[in-house]
């Protein structure tokens, strides 16, 4: 089953918008089984847009496009594929009622524009979107290919493909290998670190061994292919407990998940608060914790404390302490920790202190970062290195807090 | 001058790497005045590699490849593109002293198939790589077409772009049409309100409005093709005037300026400094402010009063205020603004406070947010209606507190 991605949109060819569904689209595909074999790109133009499809649907079983669905005058993707196929556009009197509801429950009246986004080339199913106003549409032509339209906003995207795609596409027979695979994220070390720890693991095709570093975390993907996804499945799972072992210290999450809805399950199913003062990380920690809708049944609030003022006079940091140790010390990031669990009155205080750079202004060393958890049975702290420069010394604060909130909370 | 990219990499088709090299390609390329006009990704196979290359051959002046450099055996695309222009691949004697070198500082011996990596397609430009074992290539056809070879990792791209690709782009003479654009960034209305705004404006092909929405913010922008940058520009002129004064209150950055910089500068320049608190942000806007380095001249720091406990405790907000008016009100923004101004003795008090959803908590609508800024001169306060979702709120949200106090600092 080979398909083909195609993404329209002259915000991309521009790079005014990064691509995060070719990524989205092309691991959920793969793990179904079906082979990506070419993602193209084309700007907002009906004769280059024809062109791409042409070429398409002359080599390709599947084809799925995405953006161009929007209510202006530029999006142009069903119309364009409509003509290419030579099918009508008609409209779908169950979209047009939920675009208008979409307004409704917005006490909004539907501007006249979006009833574009009701039409459809003839035959098409529409497949509903549950966050906008662009819905999506499959279409099966006369000599078997599959033509599936998305919309452009990954969130859109995302929602329609776990709604009402996926289940479509796993209903669809599987032709050749599937290729599994499972992640762990690292942070607090570098990726040669990461080869160097595996030494003898890795180098070998099936299961493979990969990596890839982003500022303040490192991959290590291990994944297999075979003719069902149990057989690949069981390809990884005996690798994947050898690197698990070795890499634990430095795991903060696995796959998909994402830590702070981990770290939210976990603080609700305990009943316990949280609340963060945080120095390099500037409200980073705070702003991921509150990204996750609920939080304010475990979110107390924070201090971001990142002037010497802000810590004596705010938090009642001991300027005894920062004289004498500085401010990037154990012992400012556990008399932080204490003071914010007190002065929001958490169950759990949160703190980081550390040195981002560009410049260091204690003379330590750019990449020192201390963590400390406050917690009912006494304070833990940790000292890291973290590698690289500004952005990556603050992300990789972010991932070691939650790591180290996890497994408190997944310890006790 | 119609310039095409081919991204090389199965990793890419498999969603397993991001491709921010397409945005970074696409974003200078632009800025120079080359369109972009395709996209494509393929994998690391032969076959499929030399037909996007022959298509692409066929229709584009410049031809920029990325990937397929490294030493390993799926590293084809030096040796594809050889085959296809009818090139010897041939042997580049400081390309290899190099890669020896690069080796010899890290106390290693060059791996014998490293060698690949000094080899190119006869009469080659070689663009040396500062950061790695791949260097790039600039070669030109007898038709006069340029083929540009670059290697996947971002970093390495981007030091051979700046170092040696950028010059030689921009000494190109220009041939055919140049395409210009300015780009207007929103926030706090919707993509639909705004084209109606611009009625009457858009619909044409030069100079040409499109537009694009992200979480938090629509980016309307004018395009423009001419024989010269200063034409195109001149079309681009008159129309951005137009849109400016239609969109005034809602824009709050132009092009690729980032706006936490421009606030930044600005608030070095005039000496003043700023201290935040926030509500449904959450430390968004202080993480944002702490992206830059240096910020620590002008940014107190902040509190997060997620909890209406932390508005009462350390920001001393009046629980009549919160009782009578809530927590999401004019009274409470405004008050929270003054009382982190007095608090941390910062010039500038920043507050927001919203709904950002999905429930909420004071029956107020999903949406709405309050924005304060406490000055020397008093206190300005203005009311959102912030459409979308949680995300959307809550980037809006932080956009439209930076506007705010860009607005401010510019007027003073």
């Amino acid at each position: 089953m080979r398909a083909e991605l195609i993404f329209t949109g002259t915000e991309l060819l521009l790079g005014q918008t990064l691509n995060t569904n070719a990524q989205y689209l092309g691991r959920n595909l793969s793990n179904l089984g079906i082979e990506v074999t070419l993602h193209t790109t084309v700007g907002d133009d009906w004769d280059r847009m024809a062109a791409v499809f042409r070429q398409a649907l002359g080599r390709s079983d599947i084809i799925i496009t995405t953006g161009g669905l929007g209510p202006t005058s530029d999006d142009l993707t069903k119309e364009t594929i409509a003509e290419v196929l030579g099918l009508p556009m008609v409209l779908h009197e169950e979209s047009l009622a939920s675009i208008k509801q979409y307004f409704i429950v917005r006490n909004n009246e539907m501007p006249a524009s979006n009833i574009k986004q009701a039409y459809f080339p003839k035959g098409a199913e529409v497949l509903p979107n549950p966050c906008g106003t662009a819905p999506g549409a499959i279409i099966k032509t006369d000599n078997k290919k599959i033509v599936i339209i998305l919309p452009g906003p990954p969130w859109e995207l995302e929602a329609i493909y776990e709604n009402s795609l996926l289940p479509f596409l796993s209903s669809l027979p599987v032709r050749g290998d599937v290729t599994r695979f499972t992640t762990f994220k690292l942070t607090g070390i570098r990726e040669e670190n990461v080869q160097e720890l595996l030494n003898g693991l890795d180098g070998f095709s099936n299961p493979e061994i990969s990596y890839t570093a982003s500022p303040g975390e490192v991959h290590v993907r291990i994944s297999a292919h075979a003719k069902t996804s149990a057989e690949a499945d069981g390809l990884i799972k005996p690798l994947a407990g050898e690197v698990k072992r070795r890499l634990k210290p430095y795991i903060f999450a696995i796959d998909n998940e994402k830590i702070e809805n981990v770290i939210g399950e976990l603080l609700k199913q305990k009943k316990l608060s949280i609340a963060v003062a945080e120095s390099c990380t500037a409200g980073l920690v705070e702003s991921r914790l509150c990204d996750i809708p609920g939080c304010s049944n475990y979110l107390k609030g924070g201090i971001v404390c990142y002037s010497r003022m802000a810590k004596e006079k705010i938090l009642n940091i001991d300027s005894e302490i920062l004289e004498k140790h500085g401010a990037v010390s154990e012992w400012a990031a556990v008399s932080m920790a204490q003071n914010v669990r007190r002065l929001l009155d958490a169950d759990l205080g949160l703190a980081v202190t550390g040195e981002a750079g560009p410049t260091t202004s204690e003379s330590k060393p750019i990449g020192l970062v201390y963590i400390a958890l406050a917690t009912p049975g006494g304070t833990i702290c940790r000292e890291y290195k973290m590698p690289g420069r500004r952005t990556a010394i603050r992300q990789g604060a972010v991932n070691a807090s939650f790591k180290m909130i996890r497994h408190y909370l997944q310890g006790i």
